[in-house]
């Protein structure tokens, strides 16, 4: 694609068309040179959307579960778009799309837009795409973005981190109630949702998550995150889920929340990218690379990392 | 602690004493504004110990193969530091200790000490605490350090990154190959380890996982990571694992990777640092806090990300 291409790309993708935006989506995750100019041209279009992130445990049923909050949100009229991000690419150089193809009920709905994305890490990660493809996917008028990782535990915390409501999902015979303290769900969650609830210990589930929740320093005090049940594979308990979402982006809207956690994370997203930025100037500076120079000197233990961070900034 | 009573400690861990070694620890887990003068003083003794990191899903048993290992490695002389990382911190505020009393065989041998250690994530959360910490256990003597998470699944990878040697714990029934893919571990074990091998299916992981490595692209051709067989519970295979361990160092020597892995993570440590300084610098300019403003002007439209992100670093 050409600069000179952006502004008509970025037109069809605000109209809704697939194919544009899904290009939008690509430049995001390669990294592009063209990714300011989209930006500037999406920021006036951005803020609509109200973003979810679906968190849990490999084996909880999150595609499942995405699928079924499709179909919901379907049925109330909104159009969805789902981002799978998947954190492990660094590594495996693509995302994998098992996943996606569990939530084949909606590929065919042109009001529904399914798109995985590595975050390969070269610049700043998943806090550096993430953000980004958000914004692009809100722009191109989605009302409802559900936003989820691919892949094993890693990077839950920092995807809960850009969604308006956090959809924590649980299941029977997952772990203790200790191993869900220490992944610091207690913390994250606005909407608790014990899936395949027609096993036995969902209950169990349910009642020790409540009792947790109330022990757990939470980070606001004003919104009690709801513990549902749900079956997501027969849709038993969907409904209850989206009236939950529903709820939430009122109580956001009316607290002021809505507007404080989408500056915190429009703060952390230009930090990001200054950052980034930085990084690639240390990365190449003159003809040797002063970082690895620094490194060296580090581990033959001729400085230490706090000098050579000085020496570097200096 | 005072500024002047950094030298007296440093030459006590420096000596073994735990009690000033788990001080300096602590410094690194608080993130002491009389750090940079501790690494100053402790860079030219690190460099010696061999840092073995231990990942895998909860429940494959890290903290008894982890105790396992520690009586291993005594009986073959070598002084043992456990640090044990909690990345969930952030949340919880404090490390859980409850796989700590697990491994409570060595907590009398003065040849081994334990440390869990909260990763806070003000600065730079794992990636600025966990180097400085290996460090400190380094200089302190130790000849192996084995670091780990506590918790689940997150920065699993992170870990991996920062240690010589990274054994990746797999056991029967904790999920298909498909899960391993996409958690990334094909990429980051030095060794496999199947625990809990007295377990129907272990065979079966160990055979699937071998077949998967071989498809898998690696960052190093010239090491072949063994797959081995552990009963951890009851020491069985523990033998052979330290064997693979020294293998694996002998190897990171001859070949030169050891110097390269430890320039790489110099390299990120003092970025990470640097960047941890530039962070705080704009978290604070001025009287108001141009971040937050320029947050602000994200959030409205009113400018976009990268926009913002020139702005700061001009």
């Amino acid at each position: 694609m050409t600069a000179a291409a952006v502004p008509g790309i970025v037109d069809k993708a605000r109209g809704g068309d697939p194919r544009s935006v899904g290009r939008l989506v690509s430049l995001v995750e390669d990294e592009s040179p063209l990714l300011p100019e989209v930006m500037r041209a999406l920021a006036p279009h951005a803020g609509r959307a109200h973003v979810v992130g679906i968190t849990g445990s490999p084996g909880v049923g999150k595609s499942t579960s995405t699928n079924a909050l499709i179909g919901e949100l379907r049925r109330r009229g909104h159009r969805v778009a789902v981002l799978a991000v998947d954190p492990s690419s660094p590594f495996s150089g693509g995302a994998l799309l098992g996943d996606r193809i569990r939530m084949g009920d909606h590929v065919l709905d042109p009001g529904v837009f399914i798109r995985s994305m590595a975050a390969r890490g070269h610049l700043g990660g998943l806090a550096w795409t993430t953000p980004q493809a958000l914004r692009v996917l809100d722009a191109a008028g989605f009302d409802v973005v559900l936003v989820e990782t691919v892949g094993v535990g890693q990077s839950e915390v920092e995807i809960a981190g850009q969604a308006d409501t956090t959809i924590v999902l649980l299941a029977p015979g997952m772990g203790d109630g200790i191993q869900a303290a220490k992944a610091g769900i207690l913390e994250i969650g606005d909407l608790y949702v014990v899936n395949k609830s027609d096993r036995d210990g969902a209950d169990k589930v349910r009642r020790d998550l409540r009792s947790m929740l109330g022990l757990a320093e939470r980070r606001d005090e004003a919104w009690r995150p709801p513990v549902l049940k749900t079956t997501a594979s027969s849709g038993q308990g969907v409904e209850d889920v989206v009236d939950a979402i529903e709820e939430h982006r009122s109580w956001l809207e009316t607290s002021g929340e809505l507007r404080r956690r989408r500056v915190r994370r429009a703060r952390d997203e230009i930090e990001t990218i200054a950052l980034t930025a930085l990084r690639r100037r240390w990365g190449s500076v003159g003809s040797g690379d002063r970082l690895d120079e620094l490194a060296e000197a580090v581990v033959s233990g001729a400085t230490d990392a706090h000098t050579a961070a000085d020496e570097l900034l200096a």
